[in-house]
């Protein structure tokens, strides 16, 4: 099970790029996202693509983060570009245990970077946590979302030249 | 040389996705990025972190799209979710010619599509342009990005615990 942790969102500033950190972690092989401040329209906006997409990736919002990271039984990655080398940690992770990914917007209090079992960096540079996921959930599923099913009523094919759409909504 | 195209940039509703298409343009390994909508504070923010962390890149708003793509003496790749898998488009582009990236916001119009070399999908899943063209760049640049030198002003170390900032500021 691999579950999101987003921290810090504001409703108005971040909705959405909080919105493309849980829509990348439903496609790149996440299970479940928890976001700490309440927001009903992030909550109905994922779930519709979910209904119509597919797959079994959940959405919480209004969680208490601090008892999150400290119930968690697994273990605890959070990104950020001060953290350590993506090749150089990502290879200590037990993949038999849960993992919890914490994702910050703009500053991360302290106690994030003290209880993380690993700070990991995806190059030292600043950039956009939704790139810093994708990056790590494909490094850490080595690649394999692309060929993960959703199994969706809606079906999108690959295609060179041209949309090709399968839908079976009404 | 790679160059991003950023359309259908709309300055209250993308500012933010887009910065983030910037940065993550900058720190994967791209040289510049073209932006259609006229953006000053975008310009400046981009500048600023380029002053800041090195390297570079450069940013232009206000471009007319249609020439751009009209006169592009290269390749030119646009990341859509319809397009044909990555695995399979990228191995046919020649690396020896310049590249220009188009990253839509929400609706693309048709003559992108067709003016296109190649119209590529990160997974046929909705996601985020943001992590398209991160996981685009990390495969067309064969994940080289991450020992890229800045020789920035400022430079943060890789650390596994705290921050570690090296800063020649004033």
């Amino acid at each position: 099970m691999i579950t999101i942790l987003r921290i810090g969102h504001r409703i108005s500033r971040d909705k959405r790029i909080t919105t493309h950190v849980a829509l990348v972690a439903r496609a790149f092989g996440a299970d479940k996202i928890l976001i700490d401040s309440i927001d009903k329209r992030i909550e109905e906006s994922i779930n519709s693509t979910c209904y119509r997409f597919g797959g079994n990736f959940k959405i919480e919002t209004g969680i208490d983060k601090k008892k999150v990271i400290k119930k968690w039984d697994g273990t605890i990655v959070h990104l950020t570009m001060y953290g350590d080398e993506l090749e150089n940690s990502i290879k200590k992770i037990d993949k038999e245990k849960d993992l919890l990914i914490i994702v910050g917007a703009e500053k991360v209090p302290p106690y994030v970077y003290k209880n993380a079992d690993f700070n990991i960096s995806i190059g030292n540079q600043p950039h956009s946590e939704v790139a810093a996921l994708a990056i790590f959930l494909d490094r850490y599923l080595d690649g394999k979302w692309i060929n993960r099913k959703f199994d969706g009523k809606i079906q999108i094919l690959p295609s060179d030249k041209g949309k090709k759409v399968k839908s079976s909504l009404r």
